[in-house]
């Protein structure tokens, strides 16, 4: 709808078709969750546009029910399939934006009907019609259950929205922690907070069959295509002059769930590790892949995992066709590696700068996706932009990590709380990726980062931005400054780091000195560490001395802010001292033992 | 205190001196307003080190007590006042961090006790004790009343501080609007806001006198310095290797209240307009001045209104001597211009960086500074980075301005409210400045727009800014990503403007065409605007056209976007439209009287 509203602004005269295979365009894909738990209350909110509308404010020619089939790019024509059959449409320019289709993970009993995806109006509309029917059946001993497998950023969403409404939780992930994107040490951030809300976590397992835990049991395919039935279900195909599928954060419509059959009772869902849960529903995603089978079967090029190959202005490997959306490869950022990036953001540029490439208007080329997302997930925020450290390692990218837990605001101000940030600089200093976990101020910060990353910023441009200040809103050092100043010692050698995956390396050949306070320490230290307080260090130095002996000396704090101070004042004497980067916060985010 | 801070990080074994002449080092001056509200409870909360606790984690000497009297530059020594009498100081490095002192307005009746600043500890300590014996006398009939004039930043902060504590509060303001930073046409919103809380706006005068209302009158000399005055009173003088003022948002320490005296009962208040207001106490801020006298005695060169000139590591023209914060003269970002901007943020830096170039360590030029501020009034927020219209005008400079309205998140999502966002850009598209008000996500997008000027991003940087995005924290278009496409609309033709500030040219020459709802427009309209709303457009053209008979079409909505929608069609049939920035929203601000 992007590319069909910016052609119609651009061209009066164009006659503009919009093919769209199921009964809605231009939904909010990325309200679906809140519609689930019920903070959208009314389904209407989620439908932003509809034909008519469409047609009144954009002269646009909108056909829900129609699935384009084929393309004859000798002809210039798409094959149109309704339910009153098939006719062909010519075009001059076609665009496709079919979006992705949902990954369907080896699960046995996957087309069980108490199985749901969420990723279309009719699938939340089968989903909530679950939920109703297990909160009937519910009581206070016997409180109805859901099973969430995939902790990405739609399962997050799904499982504040099933606890809202008064579910127990079983959340399933294959990756080692919560929402795989994010670095493994923000991840406990968010585990705990599933667990404060009644969570319960199921790390590093698949599920492996759905089950019918009801005596007489029904199974009828539903929620997720069969994969030879993938290219007759291509969930959304548009053509053009112009034209685009609805677009929000999680781009695609696909998927499209059957009506909610006969409630079936509760099913057993059994993980790779033998746990057996009891649910009333289960709630599967585990990602997406590029819907480009229209596109394959046409003859245009794919790239990597599938996806459609388009040049900067969108133009695929045919003059006359364009593509867009989840469905296309984009060139990442950071690592420069091409795919697919499912995201609105992009997407919806993509579909504006389409339309005017389509139209012969000033087209700027696409940057590079930083993939650039965020999460609420209960009372914590979790963002991200540009590569994580697994990605940079991934790719052999040299780059230093820096950790802090910042105020969001000024500390002297009441309701102050921690940003607890990472970022990945090259050694030059240029940004390369940042992330975040906190309750408040979260989104601010990953903006920030994301432009600065866009704009090719190094430490000691983030220590110098001049961002909004009074107590309410930020510091005067802002969070963002504080990455930069921290970086720049890290990386200029004021302040070397060492990291919490250092740790048994550390142990094992360096002095670790611990400078929190007495009282600090008593609740948990490392065996085997020397603790001087932070302000007694100066008195104490000889005696640090003896006890390194010669080695380097790993100093540690609560946040890495004190053991900073120590650092300093350690190499000011000539000695190997080096800072914990995210001090003993990070440290116990790495190895869990720790907070016992 | 962060030159000092950074000073000792960098060397182990330089002996620092850090010279205050108040009481305090290091305080919260931002925090200031909040503890007269009550938000910041406990008083210590604002006192963020001590000497002592600065002689614990740094090993500083931290002189409270202690005056910069006078410099000699060819001893390299400072002249130190205390009240045991003076010592000279010697000194390798020497940095100046005076600060700022109050503007002294031309008030008579000044010094009446019942007048208040609010830019110290002591300050706040007097104005809370007036307060409290306001409050002791005041009766449910007859409740406490004060006048704030001045109605900047910290003005706002103490009318909102003031009203939270019972008061009903007068603000005076010499300019024609609130927050005269602000540009004229987002004034009116905090204006509204204020007159919500019951606040009485006088703008456009100035207070002349303040006369005591008691039958017998006392009067002491108080919190403002007397002009003669202001060497002796000299708030805050530093000395060093190393040493500088503790600096917050607002960065100087000045203008030093003596304890407040006897109660004097009520004052009367009089404008330049005749109105004469009764008041328990008087708030006065009118702007400061740099400090810059121990400096100018010392025969350093100053620069612009008297502040104190520096290269791009804070050194004056004497190579032993330093200076940062509000006392020096900094490059303003866009315009150039030369001057002193006292903001928390800056000075820090400023602080950082000196500390670098006095221990011979690596330092990064300064950046201009942008002059990013933000203020809450109430419920309100109010941010602006980079030049105003108003700034540039004054400096000449070519610029387009768009007007925006949109949601702080998706518009389906519960809770949505407007940013009302202004922003210029040079003809090639560059960002020059931005400035919003609105109840959420104010801040973030002045942040982001912050980074962005500061990288030198373009109109068609900012569309392709990849922003994080949920329901709870944006839109897939994100506010910001809006403004780059309206700018770009704007810039290359494809929208051609009009502004509200056009309005009596336009209804002269132009056709207004009206293309809101039948309902909007029974509101209120522009008398002999033509009414066709934007989904009719396409089917009565030749009314339309029949009404322009040659003349331009200047289209109107609420907001903007269906003016958008509408100048496109009509440019599409070849008729001269152009689009009304910011829609009747902004028209309203601007013209006031079309709100009847």
């Amino acid at each position: 709808m992007s590319a069909a509203a910016r052609a119609r602004r651009l061209s009066e005269s164009a006659e503009i078709v919009v093919l769209e295979q199921s009964p809605y365009v231009s939904f909010a894909n990325c309200g679906l969750p809140y519609h689930l738990s019920g903070e959208i209350a009314d389904r209407d909110d989620l439908l932003l546009h509809t034909p008519v509308s469409l047609r009144a404010a954009l002269n646009l020619d909108v056909r829900t029910g129609h699935r384009a089939a084929a393309i004859d790019r000798a002809a210039r024509t798409v094959t149109v399939a309704t339910a009153d059959g098939a006719y062909a449409l010519p075009y001059d320019a076609l665009l496709l934006a079919p979006g992705a289709v949902a990954v369907r993970p080896p699960i046995d009993g996957l087309d069980h009907p108490a199985v749901h995806a969420l990723r279309t109006v009719p699938d939340v509309d089968a989903l909530r019609d679950r939920v109703d029917q297990a909160l009937a059946r519910a009581t206070g001993t016997c409180p109805p259950r859901a099973v969430v497998v995939g902790a990405g950023f739609i399962g997050l969403e799904a499982v504040e929205a099933l606890v809202a409404r008064g579910f127990e939780v079983d959340l399933v992930e294959l990756a080692d922690h919560v929402l795989p994107p994010l670095d493994a040490e923000l991840a406990p951030l968010l585990a705990d907070e599933l667990l404060a809300h009644g969570v319960a976590l199921h790390l590093g397992v698949s599920a492996t069959s759905v089950v019918d835990a009801s005596p007489a049991a029904t199974s009828v395919a539903d929620a997720f295509p069969a994969a030879t039935s993938v290219v007759d279900a291509l969930p959304t195909a548009t053509s053009v002059p112009s034209g685009a599928a609805g677009t929000d954060r999680a781009t695609s419509a696909s998927s499209a769930s059957g009506p909610a059959d006969a409630p079936a009772g509760q099913v057993t869902v059994t993980l790779s590790d033998g746990t057996a849960l009891d649910a009333d529903l289960v709630v599967v995603n585990v990602g997406v892949r590029p819907a480009s089978d229209l596109a394959r079967d046409a003859g245009l090029d794919l790239g990597a995992r599938g996806a459609i190959r388009v040049d900067a202005d969108h133009r695929t490997s045919d003059p006359h066709i364009w593509a867009v959306g989840d469905a296309i490869e984009v060139r990442q950022a950071v690592t420069g590696d091409a795919g697919p990036v499912p995201l609105a953001g992009p997407a919806n540029r993509q579909g504006r700068r389409a339309a005017e490439s389509m139209l012969g208007h000033r087209t700027t080329p696409q940057a590079a996706v930083l993939g650039t997302a965020i999460v609420r997930v209960f009372g914590l925020t979790a963002a991200v932009t540009g590569a994580s450290q697994a990605t940079l390692v991934r790719a052999g990218i040299e780059h230093e990590v820096v950790h802090l837990h910042p105020n969001h605001h000024a500390g002297y101000y009441p309701g102050a709380s921690a940003v607890h940030l990472v970022a990945s600089f090259a050694p030059d200093g240029r940004l390369l990726g940042a992330q975040a976990v906190g309750r408040e101020g979260v989104d601010k910060r990953i903006d920030v980062l994301a432009t600065a990353l866009r704009a090719g910023m190094t430490a000691d441009d983030l220590a110098e931005l001049e961002l909004a200040y009074a107590p309410p809103y930020g510091s005067a050092k802002d969070p963002v400054n504080m990455l930069g100043f921290v970086a720049q010692n890290a990386l200029d050698g004021t302040m070397p780091q060492w990291q919490a995956t250092d740790l048994s390396d550390a142990m094992e050949s360096t002095l670790i000195l611990d400078v929190r306070s007495a009282k600090e320490r008593a609740a948990a230290h490392l065996p085997g560490s020397l603790h001087v307080p932070h302000t007694e260090l100066r008195d104490r130095l000889d005696e640090v001395r003896t006890a390194a002996d010669g080695r380097p000396i790993s100093v540690h704090c609560a946040s890495g802010v004190r053991s900073y101070l120590a650092t300093r004042i350690l190499r000011g004497v000539g000695l190997d001292a080096r800072n914990l980067s995210g001090g003993w916060q990070t440290l116990q985010a790495v190895h869990p033992s720790l907070s016992a």
